[in-house]
């Protein structure tokens, strides 16, 4: 069968229309299977389904254009484990060890000596203060391009204590169904954590599909320099941004100029975020993941120190948010878990 | 005509054909149209094509992954004109004299009362101290969502005093086309300014095709607050970050954090922006837009107090980098402007 038309003349083959209709077709079958298996039906997931719906159909009242369809994320928490302590603290007190040689004076000085000691009691004792200068001491001092390496280095070897893991497998399969149904629907999304941009960027594309520039975290100061004419970035021991509680807010308007549609969190660093989701002209979703699964992950809430939920678990239940019950509305939480039989 | 397989039955009708193959030629069409109309054939014109084949060719050497198609372009004189001076600086005047009536004192303090007298000697003999305070005066004090409005109310009502147009229409055509030809190879486009990153966000992407989140520029500090519960963020009078000179390696990576493999500027403001593009590792391109049409813009380079481009220019000839003369290389300048007919 021979078409023609003023421009363009092709053949029309048994075998092209076979492969056009496959290439139909898969998107048919694609739409048919559920883009959540890792949910159990309920509240939750009913309350997730119902908003993509209401914002991606044309018609609704709720409709919110492609462009403006911005979701933001929390990382330590909400899209891979932080326990038994964030994973970016686990990797400054490695890169601590590993640099000990070159540094005698740490055996004999907090908070260094701590780390060298094993002693987490006297680790804690020395507070922000201490835990700063253990970033300063593993997070800088080199270019951007090795500090790169140094992290990709760190995770393809360290294993997580419980699990046996690298750390980037403890990551949710409910969340990053999530994150796949909402990109589908013509999401943006977003990473917006308290940890460092720089220890999270390496990773988040092949783990999340999130790129770099999708990327929002706390910093420290980099300096532009000519090292024998060649230009490089040098990462200097001085915090730039803590994109924490208020300074959430601030870095989603620093990076991305506009106000989300939807919000993920889990814990009281995350309630400005979520308000300011909320605040937002026309609808919204803010979900808060709850940790109530003790023996797939970790039961925690009011009473952490780290991953603290106190004040957001109630404003979700005054304004209410959806929160997510880890036990109750996940199927698996990890993806090299074998998935409920049902 | 009915065709059957196993999940999908549908019916190929001669309407549906047509449709169907329309939507073919339609992109054969545009692929056969020239994408740079208003570049003549040279040198600058060819040095584009030639790179965006290479990296874009998938069994070229020089191919570069869709991802890490980055391309970044400085505004002021790049994009859009910034005679009789940066068009924020003229913005910043105007508000001042709107302000003037709720602060009796700017008629006897300087810089105010330089720019109420329309003194401009006297405003520059301000300095950067003067400017400062007139951006602060100018810049801050209100909230992002009113500050946005201020910036939209001005773009409608301000004309460009030569061109006695819109100051968003003083934007480059052949530059337009440039983004537009970027993007349709897989090109991610970002803005990378020394203006300030929320004087640009609220019309980049009408204008330019750039949407607030691949934009990056100066700023000033924001503060989260909840006024009534409500929560807004508040602009206050501080400097965050200066994106300029060597600050434009820094935005890069803050927002980016992801080496550029293209880049464009016009000023030795660009230089380091254009050194960090050319360091990095494969192929990469870097061109300066060099003012030399005083008929049809405004010509300028070494000695111009803004957009002066010295060091750049001599580092342009010395490392190959394709330096655009806008007389020479571009038919038109501004998209009202009458193509030439040739």
């Amino acid at each position: 069968m021979r078409l023609s038309f003023p421009q363009c003349h092709f053949v029309l083959s048994a075998r092209w229309l076979l492969a056009f209709c496959l290439y139909l077709c898969v998107p048919i079958a694609m739409a048919a299977a559920d883009p959540l298996p890792s949910w159990t039906e309920g509240a939750s997931r009913q309350a997730i389904v119902d908003f993509v719906r209401q914002v991606t159909t044309p018609d609704s009242a709720d409709f919110v254009a492609p462009d403006e369809r911005i979701a933001v994320f929390d990382n330590d928490g909400t899209l891979w484990s932080e326990k038994p302590a964030y994973f970016q603290l686990l990797f400054a007190i490695d890169r601590i060890r590993q640099l000990a040689p070159q540094h005698p004076e740490w055996k004999t000085t907090q908070p260094f000596k701590a780390v060298l000691d094993n002693d987490m009691g006297a680790l804690a004792d020395s507070g922000e203060k201490g835990l700063l200068q253990l970033v300063m001491a593993s997070h800088a001092g080199m270019t951007t391009t090795e500090f790169e390496q140094i992290v990709g280095d760190w995770l393809m070897t360290a294993r997580h204590p419980r699990f046996k893991r690298p750390y980037t497998e403890l990551v949710y399969q409910p969340m990053l169904e999530l994150l796949n149904y909402l990109r589908a629907n013509g999401f943006k999304t977003f990473i917006v954590s308290g940890g460092g941009i720089e220890f999270m960027r390496p990773w988040t594309q092949a783990v999340y599909g999130i790129p770099p520039e999708q990327v929002i975290g706390s910093s420290i100061k980099v300096k532009f320099e000519l090292r024998d004419g060649e230009p490089v970035l040098l990462r200097l021991p001085e915090i730039d941004f803590i994109d924490d509680k208020a300074g959430k807010p601030v870095g989603i308007h620093r990076f991305i100029g506009r106000q989300p549609v939807a919000a993920f969190g889990n814990s009281d660093g995350d309630l400005q975020m979520l308000q300011w989701t909320a605040a937002g002209e026309g609808r919204s979703f803010v979900m808060v993941v709850h940790h109530t699964d003790a023996d797939r992950e970790y039961a925690y809430d009011r009473t952490s120190h780290i991953g603290k939920l106190d004040k957001a678990l109630d404003e979700a239940d005054r304004r209410g948010w959806t929160v997510v019950d880890m036990k109750r509305d996940w199927k698996v939480i990890y993806p090299f878990e074998p998935p409920d039989s049902e």
